[in-house]
């Protein structure tokens, strides 16, 4: 199991219909073969920067790449993600 | 529920037996009242500087708090978590 986790922050104002839009859509992701335990999440904590999270695992690096390689996400990332993200970091975790 | 995350890098050498002994002695932390889902992860990801991760699950702030408070918890930043640890960042998680 690969656990997929993105803690990032919008360029839209706090409680802006941007920000909702962009928190909404994102969801289309959860849709993508091979995508598991999907969770989008808010980010409490004042020692980070970071306002949101998204959440996913996958079995195997083979569906991990599959999803990175999906039409949904190259088209999420370049019309969405790149454009309306401020800030992000990507952390993977397998098992210890 | 409150998901608080802790992604890290040791200054112990990678597969030393002082990173070993580090790793074992975190389980210390599952034991104390109020932790849940208690996991210690392998950071995988290369864009970022991190080896590292533990996850654990609060029922709400004031569980988290008690934790925070633990002398087991305490005792384990002071001695363990200050000397051994060379970078951190702290992620905490609530429903969207």
């Amino acid at each position: 199991m690969i656990r997929h986790t993105v803690v990032f922050k919008l360029k839209h104002p706090k409680g802006s219909v941007a920000e909702k839009k962009f928190l909404s859509d994102a969801n289309l992701l959860a849709a993508i073969p091979g995508v598991q335990a999907f969770e989008q999440l808010r980010q409490v904590s004042p020692k980070n920067e970071f306002k949101f999270g998204v959440s996913m695992e996958f079995k195997d690096q083979a569906a991990y790449t599959g999803y990175n390689e999906h039409p949904s996400h190259v088209a999420f990332v370049k019309d969405r993600w790149v454009p309306e993200v401020a800030s992000f970091t990507e952390i993977d975790y397998v098992a210890l």
